[in-house]
């Protein structure tokens, strides 16, 4: 169907271009109830490639994947006090099924710990039931206020990860060795530079201990949390009675830590790389690599179109995710227009012209074309990939570096915050993070663990820093 | 933790031996809520296997992933009348999310007809948007009265395609099509028979004009429906309105399809193959095809774990999924017994005597031992899992002639359905088939693509069969 594919500049409206670029890249669309969206096959090719990566390194550091039920007795959420506080607020509850009235509610799942807990109080007995190390890929329902395409939807795909522990020790290993992952997905896979570290009191995990965190910042000054992994202490072990005979013959609570990471990711790569002219992907998490846009007349259509299948092949041959564009109904213009707004890295054009002379012209998204011998394109394009990736990623840095600032005073800090990452020293105490949040909008994004040492004084209450290092603070998605 | 591994034979209770099964090979567990079940590791990774297979069949033939949302107002599903009829008993309903009662109540989807119906018809204008050929992989609520692990949840893990077409004969296609790729599951990959047939009017899909299915027979004699093929015709077109302008102009109706296959996958592996020592497990899907459990005392443990890493590494290198059992804790007799259980086909026994003679042993699963030399076992096994399969397939499709009858009188028909297919004829009405139903517990299967066309009188009433040719009946899980 004929569409109007004119972007809203991101400078104009950044909340108007980013929604614009979901529908009209068709990575998405909304749902009928209030909230919730349709993932389209682009954008969920976009997730698949995103589970594969993670899945992967979750299996590489000896996790399983399981499957845990979609309905929780309301009872459970209520065993861990902080955390039925923290997501009541937001339960869709079940009253009615097959007909009847429940006995008891049933939430459907905000996360997954209570249940968890539960069947581990059965299944664990002795320090050789441990560490459980258990993922699970699945859908769970948070009814917020406002919602927003792929960064809060009152459901969301995610994976959850949930380990229990014989020490102390080992939980917190694992709680970093997962933070370190879902790094390495941001930086080595999306191209997007985070910053890993410890999110405050006010901030944390309804339930944990502590919560740490990736940031990263998006091209409109704001910080995106896009992973989070937690140590839950003892709490959930108490809440459900998880206990173990350890190797000494006492009788001990695990340790159990959570981690998840959710298509919000997907939000995180629009909003790093895109552009006036749409998504721009990075290509390990491209679902199309590289798109071939063959130029044809009539006479030279059988040709032109041969070539072009045989270029396909042997790009294919080489492992990448390409796509012929043979659709006669439209322009080579407007396909060019279609793939940049759909983000693909290259484009190659190939004309009758080209043929003749055994080459074909290679467009980059990030700007520049260049004309390469036919032949060398299979061997060209990976390597291409690889700096294309590379130059996201440094362009996404810059930004980054050009949009923090370090801060002393709260005036600095407000303006600071207006435009990115503002690194500052906060006095760690509840009520003055709130007045900050509430006189500037600005939250702690984290207590970066990669931060010198540097002592100070609260930039909003004077009193003295409590974290021996700055803390970076943002507005936030 | 040691637990009671003994099984209850499949000749005393069969459906205890069932339960028994799961439990004790860990492939999943109850849930805390009704009706509900944990897949464990072991149990998943079977399911991932099935994902897996079916994922690149479904994209090989042009199928993408999408995902649409857990929650259908409830408005939705009274659009299709036999649809509603069929699936309102079985409904869970949220009536409250965010703290507050909703304007209207949301079913959590039994299934997606409803709402990718809608999305549908915003998205289809002209010719040139169809096919849609999409696939969900996700989790659906059905509260039905009596449960059973895997055969029957309130919640399971499924897939669900669903097509739409510019005309009949092209969905009529896609419906075959789909139903051959859940045959050739069955039969190339899980190593069960089945039979690929049409539903009769009383036993099809809620909504669909017909409906193929594949069934396979379990070994207490009763069959099971392991996935179905829907054809919609413009029934869920017209009520969610989803038309398209053809090429001759016409602005015309689509035709739909859908398509499912469950986890109850599973427990067709399970009932098709199990023994009263376990599991059998089909090595195409198999989590650990080949387990290798060493034999050492203290002085040769190093040794014996030393050749049995390598082994390991050669089998993996052979894109084999292998297990080594190193716990010291367990003797190798304790290890046998639990691998038995888990269904592993083949085991690798390696001992100091074995080494000494650079060889080892060989055990598999459907019995039998041989002594080969070490260094053979890497090329060997691949062979010996594809016999393996053979095998299995071989046994499952004798055991189902055995108990397959063609009957002409109801005392026949009424013999054989205690023990499994009985082939007869039957007139085609539907009250004749629901008292057929209530005074044997059988129920039509299919009426089978692949039978001789044949004439004859129904087994219950004597008055003329309606389809050409015998319809298969069981007692049905």
């Amino acid at each position: 169907m004929a569409k109007e594919k004119g972007l809203t500049p991101q400078s104009q409206d950044f909340s108007e271009w980013y929604l614009e670029v979901i529908q009209k890249a068709e990575l998405a669309d909304y749902g009928p109830v209030r909230g919730t969206i349709v993932v389209r096959p682009y954008g969920y090719a976009i997730w698949e490639n995103i589970q594969q990566v993670l899945d992967r390194m979750f299996k590489e550091t000896g996790h399983q994947n399981a499957y845990f039920p979609l309905f929780i007795p309301m009872s459970f959420l209520r065993k861990e006090a902080e955390h039925v506080e923290g997501f009541s607020p937001e339960l869709a509850v079940v009253t009615h099924a097959g007909g009847e009235e429940l006995e008891e509610p049933l939430a459907v799942r905000p996360t997954s710990e209570t249940v968890i807990g539960y069947m581990w109080s059965k299944w664990i007995r002795s320090w050789r039931d441990l560490p459980q190390l258990l993922n699970q890929w699945g859908n769970v329902v948070r009814w917020e206020m406002r919602t927003r395409p792929f960064l809060r939807t009152s459901e969301f795909l995610w994976q959850e990860g949930h380990t229990a522990h014989a020490t102390r020790e080992e939980a917190e290993e694992e709680v970093r060795r997962m933070l370190s992952i879902y790094a390495r997905l941001a930086r080595e896979y999306a191209a997007i530079p985070v910053i890993e570290g410890l999110k405050t009191e006010k901030e944390k995990f309804a339930g944990a201990v502590y919560t740490t965190t990736i940031e990263a910042l998006m091209k409109d000054g704001k910080a995106l949390q896009a992973g989070t992994s937690h140590y839950l202490g003892e709490n959930f072990a108490r809440a459900f009675d998880i206990k173990f005979q350890d190797r000494d013959l006492q009788v001990k609570y695990v340790h159990t830590t959570s981690w998840g990471l959710s298509w919000r990711f997907i939000g995180a790569i629009i909003m790093t790389h895109g552009d006036d002219r749409g998504l721009v992907l990075p290509p390990r998490l491209a679902p199309i690599q590289v798109v071939i846009v063959p130029i044809y007349k009539d006479e030279s259509r059988e040709r032109v179109l041969e070539a072009a299948q045989g270029l396909r092949q042997a790009l294919l041959a080489q492992g990448l995710r390409v796509h012929l564009d043979d659709r006669d109904q439209h322009t080579p213009g407007y396909k060019f227009h279609e793939w940049e707004l759909k983000g693909v890295p290259f484009r190659v054009e190939l004309g009758p012209k080209d043929l003749e002379g055994g080459q074909a012209v290679l467009a980059s998204r990030l700007g520049g074309k260049e004309t390469l011998p036919l032949a060398a394109l299979p061997e060209a394009l990976p390597g291409k990939l690889d700096a294309f990736h590379e130059e996201l990623y440094r362009r996404a840095l810059a930004f980054r570096e050009d949009h923090t600032r370090k801060v002393d005073t709260y005036e600095a800090f407000k303006e600071a915050v207006q435009e990115g990452f503002a690194l500052a020293f906060h006095c760690g105490d509840k009520a003055c993070e709130r007045l900050i949040q509430e006189e500037t909008t600005a939250t702690t994004r984290c207590v970066p663990f990669e931060a010198e040492p540097e002592e100070g004084f609260c930039v909003r209450c004077g009193r003295p820093s409590a974290y021996g290092k700055r803390v970076v603070f943002a507005k936030a998605y």
